[in-house]
């Protein structure tokens, strides 16, 4: 891979990586379900549908979005120069943009920093690519796991970007995550699909899902495991470290969310079905009143307790509903549990990390989801993101 | 009416209201669908349905919500004690609070100020009353229209709270409006269902649905003109003041809302049905991203593009949809509009009140929600609100 400047941020800043799979790689991805899904994505699902996948060509600063016709025009030209100049098929190459929604995207650019992006590729700049991919992040998000399995050594190796338009809806960020092991296109979806469920679909900063966004696993077949020869105990232990490395990357994105100060941990459990905790977790994780007293440290559990009510779960029991702070109950019987104390709840908020949780007793079902809260930072970095 | 100050908020400050009603008044209400419903919101439901009513008892400054059986104990102590002052049944006295949630209600306070509260009593200090009520509001909310109606001079005055935690759901604030008109409760109960949902249930500034919020509308009957009597035309004319002034007192809340700069209008026109238009308005309506680019007036329409594709509306043909900034174009054919330009957007976005404008190009439906921008100021009042 490589990472080079196009000009498309501010000059000399990384904004245009390249990455070169190799002969055989498996690809597999998931995308945003925005209906406003930019030009870059549709062309990436078709083309990875239609052939083996050679480049995947991402760039940071504008986002091929709300383009229109002339959009899809424009991510063809990218591919068509990429695929002459290295001697592929059009089909072989996945486009993919982040940035600013809705300005014309600068073919020229992109095509002029070809040559050099080619002619740097390197099998292990991570650091740079990760570099490369950013918009509002403030830090650059990778990741490695290097084990044994099967007596073979496996690595997975990851980076992602995402500070903001972030609501998990299949991946809503821009993530390539890359194993050496050698696994089947069909195999390799099914993992990719169900870690980002547990990892990046399970994220929300402000509720918004970005019209462009996709994660994407290779798997390389060039470090000697072969997944389909293994056993269902080892494809576990695969799987187990596969989502490791999404989680890692997904709840980095959290620490680094735009103006956060806390990472939050909000887990529902004791509900009926796996849908209805999600929407509990999600009223409560995206509530600006709670986001901002976790801003405040202000342990104002009223403000939990009246999201809960309006979650909309059906026939909701209030009195059986339990609201913890950490291990600290604070909710219990409908009111405030007797044995808290403000101070208690205090010691909680003043941490970095805090983690809510919900028992609904009605259930066995429990999901948890990822948030920060809301600051002046927050407000800031948005209002004056275009300026 | 009167209000005093029974001291739930700063010394001095009036946080008590007492409405007493004329014999023969009919009552309406909206309540909150919030589950975890105050107590003062259960019991006030309640005894509307058991009783004529002679009293409504509001406190800001405490909300008397997620208190448990203490809380209802604490609000029928109140109601009993303004029945044996002033010789009515408990079940006449309707109880409404607001301000924090979760706290123990102070019931001595409000016991102590009745005998000041029934001696101040004026059938004119709608002013006061409207202060009394406020909690982060910074101006009381009142309006009045008198007009004639079959030879008839009929009054329709109202006051209204609320600034944030406010999101349509069955009435989300305070607000009590009175008619000297005589109608019988079913019809009042249906002129008022009607009122609020084309007024407190348009508005939202931040998707929070308070425990308390009630709307009550009560008719005296001492002005001479008899509802039942009139003709199907006059009874529009009456409904169509009615909504006025319902409509007048939601957009004062949103013009006082938290924080807020802007005031905006979001109709969705177009539309399949009435439904898919509301979730359509809502998310546009609460999306931070779309709310802080109101904030610093920046005609960032990639975003309102991006919360209408994740909106969730079936088989949305995105090349159909076009959005307007007041009747500027932005968006159609799927991207930005051919005669727009940045400028032409910048000088809607300079504007205090904006109207957004989406037509889906897919029925007849059209709805409109009122809501602002997402300030610093919103952060810093909900991020100070207990210290």
């Amino acid at each position: 891979m490589s990472a080079v400047s196009a000009g498309l941020k501010a000059p000399g800043k990384l904004d245009m990586v390249l990455f070169e799979l190799c002969e055989g790689a498996s690809v597999a991805g998931v995308y945003t379900q925005n209906a406003f899904c930019a030009a870059p994505v549709v062309i990436a699902k078709k083309h990875n549908t239609l052939s083996s996948s050679c480049y995947f060509l991402i760039n940071s600063g504008n986002a091929n979005a709300g383009t229109g016709e002339p959009g899809m025009q424009a991510a063809l030209q990218c591919c068509e120069a990429l695929a002459k100049e290295s001697k592929c098929d059009t089909e072989q190459v996945l486009p993919f943009s982040t940035g600013v929604i809705g300005e014309a995207f600068p073919v020229d650019k992109i095509i002029s920093a070809l040559p050099q992006a080619l002619s740097q590729l390197e099998s292990n700049s991570w650091s740079e690519a990760a570099q490369g991919i950013m918009t509002t992040d403030t830090v650059p998000k990778a990741y490695s796991e290097t084990f044994e399995l099967a007596d073979k050594q496996v690595t997975i190796t990851g980076i992602a970007k995402g500070a903001g338009m972030i609501k998990p809806n299949m991946a809503t960020m821009l993530s390539y995550i890359c194993t050496d092991a050698e696994i089947s296109k069909e195999s390799l979806q099914e993992l990719c699909q169900d870690a980002a469920n547990l990892s990046f679909n399970r994220i929300t900063v402000d509720g918004d899902t970005s019209t462009n966004d996709s994660c994407m696993l290779v798997a390389s077949g060039q470090g000697g495991l072969v997944y389909s020869e293994i056993t269902k105990e080892q494809r576990l232990k695969f799987a187990l470290v596969l989502n490791r490395v999404f989680v890692y990357l997904a709840q980095a994105i959290i620490k680094d969310a735009e103006g956060a100060s806390k990472f939050v941990s909000i887990s529902i459990e004791e509900g009926a079905e796996s849908a209805e905790c999600l929407q509990l977790a999600y009223a409560i994780a995206e509530s600006p009143l709670v986001k901002t007293a976790l801003f405040a440290s202000d342990p104002n559990w009223g403000r939990i307790l009246a999201v809960i009510g309006r979650a909309g779960l059906v026939d909701l029991e209030i009195g059986k509903v339990r609201i913890y702070l950490h291990d600290v109950c604070i909710v219990e019987d409908g009111g405030k549990s007797t044995a808290y104390t403000e101070a208690m709840g205090q010691a909680v908020m003043n941490q970095s990390e805090i983690s809510i949780t919900v028992k609904l007793s009605r259930g066995a079902c429990s999901e948890q989801v990822w948030t920060c809260d809301l600051s002046y930072d927050y407000v800031k970095i948005n209002a004056e993101y275009r300026t």
